[in-house]
């Protein structure tokens, strides 16, 4: 039976007719007959998230056929999700899949409207815990959320979509953005273009490191913003310290390959080293005998680490953290090579290892768009966290920044803000916009929109490493709390715990935890 | 203090000294001055495993002071693991990290013999389980074992040591093995070349996958046999999930996108379609709800699935494959193409994703070695898995055949087979080789080697899919039992917990198949 199916179905697509269908598909580009266009300023395209592509004009993508005609059918259509239709549900597009385009998914009444998202990566990264994969404390499938558990609608409504693809360009005035599909590493698809009109549009796309201009960052330095960076981490650590086991290495390429160096004293700056530290203490010592007594962590600040937390609790970090080996020095970085780095002082650093984490910025998205900016050039958003002078465009996260109108200041680029932005967005959508015309396009109306968003900082929470935490919940100079040790770090496990998502995630947390107690870490490297 | 010790170290390597040495360290080739030698006849490099590199000829590898004159330190030395002196341990040198090669490492009595394991991957991989991992069934680590858990003594010992690299060549006279580090995938570090001299030679490297010379293979198919594999196909398959709900991806191309094509009906060609159809069945029609109807799997095997396996069984699994949507075909791969493929009957097979699982050969590596062969082209040994006319060199697992003159078959590329071997031989080094001169090089002596090795063939298992497995214990025609059903998969499962070596990986097959079975499989798509 199955045969006979089998075979039906392949002599309709056999021979050399299907040859040359499969040829024409990936030899014809989508685009011969679209005709560059000039009237929209401001769609000039540019990389976003973490694709990089050359800038090029975008035309409409409407129905190409010509070079189809041997498929006989007309439901061939390029790249387009129209407008919806009065009586249609109205169509949020949301771009980005951080901790304010999550939390902003999570909660939308998908009974009101018919959600898009769109995303260079099809899940959510639980940021404060990536440091604690690179050394194999978790595991890299625990931090990760996957989007249709955060919003199952993605996955089922028949209107509600998930594409895997950068945004390119937004046409505010047509309600439309402009999007390319991330390809494999081998390439073998070209990307696909494609455009999707919105009704609102959500952008949450997140921001990039900064890396100040400095010569050779981008080539040499490893981020730590995605699970694979933190991938690509591990593997380079491991890939060191088995390497210089290798007979025949010098002292000085053993020190250099299994010197660690972390640039930035920010909390995941800190938190990054202090994990290298414990796996220093805990694992290498027991697993790398041969070399164990090169292996050292430089933590590299221009600063104070740690700026944004109370005096208190940066002495106790400073000490806890030279105390387990991590030598911290005062320093500014002026050029980075394959296997050294030179300081502004004009001494030279040698590393195995470097990873960069100074904070981050507006990305290459978001400073092309048109839009209003705030200060520091994130998207400027009034206190409904609407951008002004376009209709139906809201912005939120690392990327958004209260314009100076506002007479409010733009809030630091922390997951708690991204989260409590989600938050009250997703409250406005569903009890305020979904009243004006039912949500749709163009039907926006200040008067009902209600409080504006507040930010309240609740406290910071960073692991130092070895079972020791510091959390600080001071509001202002002597008031609130802030401590430090062992009771902390059980504070920063639960409180990180229970943020996680889903229930999977939070057992796979638990489970990793517990049996890297028990069995140390795991270094298999893997690839 | 810290900081004072730091800016101590940094002086002895800053300014411009410190970029002199990393530069010459860098630019200077170690072979500048190591002249070709030709007295050695097999000395011709090949690919090892995974790595492919261009053939050259190795030098002896001397001290190498010249160009490091600047550094003031004898200390320096190049590759070079030199041969034990009387009063060591004889050191045994192990090439591979398969299942011959873990069994062996794992049982090997360490007060006795110093160990070196010399393999491009730091872990053992539970192939059998592999297939679940490109689904989400199980997580990548829970199928790898790191060396360091299988042999402690490799990270503790001071004389023994696990090296990442390729073994390239083999001189049995001088008693020595040529080795290349690998190489990360940045090429930031050259390969670093060394040589290793032992008492004892332990060849288990594995064998490599059979392509028949068909066009495209290599370019275009995925193999199932390292975690790295895995991973690809994971990546690859979700991609193309994600992207075939791009707008305007035509019908034709859904369909080729969403084709998953299986090569070979072996164990693993069907255990990895039963685990995609169980994927499609259980996750895709949930979570692609748009895409659902074009994913689809076809088994292509030349001759019948499931050779090896009783009839009885082979009908059960044609059954229940097409019973849950796989198509199985009859037919033979002329060539692959980047999206279709062709088929000796001149059909064309549109595919998003093509694992190829025909069986494996002999590899480059071992196919280079001037050593006797059996027939098929592994190395030959004799019945104490000895390879004669050589001196100290053993061989085992799917790089080992029983030479002609034995009488013995060839035995199958099995786990179950290399496992057996690994086995007995380190009982064989135990208890028999240590008693000749303390098992030193070049004191072999036959009269006591007592029994030689016996296959006893326990028998065979495989899964098929939702809960299904088969497991055939026939001895001979009619002899022994054989099941197919839930009974035998709980048989299987089981089967495999008990042979996963560590607890730790019991503990996260069982937690990844329980999480599995409460939340469905993960569909992060990492990287």
């Amino acid at each position: 039976m199955a045969l006979a199916r089998i075979s039906r179905n392949w002599k309709q697509s056999s021979g050399t007719y299907a040859i040359n269908r499969y040829i024409t598909n990936k030899d014809a580009p989508f685009y011969n007959n679209v005709e560059p266009v000039t009237q929209v300023d401001h769609m000039k395209f540019e990389s976003w998230g973490t694709q990089a592509i050359q800038g090029y004009r975008f035309g409409h993508a409407e129905r190409v056929t010509e070079d189809y005609s041997d498929t006989k059918t007309d439901k061939f259509r390029y790249g387009n999700l129209e407008a919806t239709k009065a009586g249609d549900k109205p169509r949020v597009v949301v771009l980005g899949t951080g901790w304010a385009a999550c939390r902003f998914l999570k909660g939308i009444d998908t009974s009101i409207y018919d959600i898009v998202c769109i995303s260079p990566r099809n899940h959510m990264v639980f940021t404060p815990l990536l440091a604690s994969t690179c050394v194999g404390t978790l595991e890299f499938r625990s931090v990760a959320e996957p989007i249709g558990r955060v919003q199952s609608a993605l996955a089922k409504d028949p209107n509600s979509y998930f594409y895997l693809a950068s945004c390119t360009a937004v046409d505010t005035d047509k309600h439309e953005v402009y999007c390319e599909t991330v390809s494999d590493n081998e390439l073998l698809y070209e990307p696909y273009r494609f455009k999707v009109a919105y009704d609102k549009l959500v952008i949450a796309s997140g921001s990039e490191p900064l890396t100040f201009g400095v010569k050779g960052v981008k080539e040499h330095a490893y981020f730590l913003r995605e699970v694979s960076h933190a991938q690509e981490i591990r593997k380079k650590l491991l890939l060191n310290l088995m390497l210089s086991e290798t007979p025949g290495i010098s002292e000085e390429e053993k020190e250099q390959m299994l010197h660690c160096v972390v640039i930035g004293g920010g909390p995941t700056g800190v938190e990054f080293s202090g994990e290298l530290s414990d796996f220093i203490v805990r694992d290498v010592y027991q697993r790398y005998q041969h070399v164990k007594n090169y292996v050292c962590v430089t933590l590299i600040e221009a600063n104070e680490i740690l700026s944004s937390f109370d005096a208190g609790l940066r002495q106790y970090a400073t000490k806890h953290l030279t105390k387990y080996g991590v030598r911290l020095v005062r320093g500014v970085v002026k050029e980075v090579h394959s296997k050294k780095l030179i300081l502004n002082d004009g001494s030279v650093v040698p590393y195995g290892l470097l990873v960069w984490s100074t904070g981050v910025g507006p990305s290459e998205f978001i400073k092309q768009l048109k839009l209003p900016k705030s200060p520091g050039g994130r998207i400027g958003v009034d206190e409904w966290l609407r951008v002004p002078s376009v209709e139906d465009v809201f912005a939120l996260g690392d990327c958004a920044g209260f314009l100076e109108h506002t007479g409010r200041p733009v809030l630091p680029a922390l997951a708690q803000v991204a989260e409590r932005q989600g938050k009250y967005l997703v409250e406005l959508f569903n009890k305020k916009i979904a009243k004006q015309n039912a949500g749709k396009a163009c039907s926006a109306n200040d008067a009902s929109l209600g409080d504006p968003f507040v930010y309240k900082h609740l406290g910071s929470m960073a692991s130092v490493g070895r079972y020791k935490a510091l959390v600080d919940l001071t509001q202002s100079k002597n008031k609130g709390v802030s401590m430090a040790g062992f009771v902390s770090w059980l504070i920063w496990r639960s409180a990180y715990l229970t943020r996680v998502l889903s229930w999977r995630n939070r057992l796979y947390v638990m489970i990793n935890w517990a049996t890297t107690l028990v069995f140390g870490r795991d270094n298999t490297r893997i690839g």
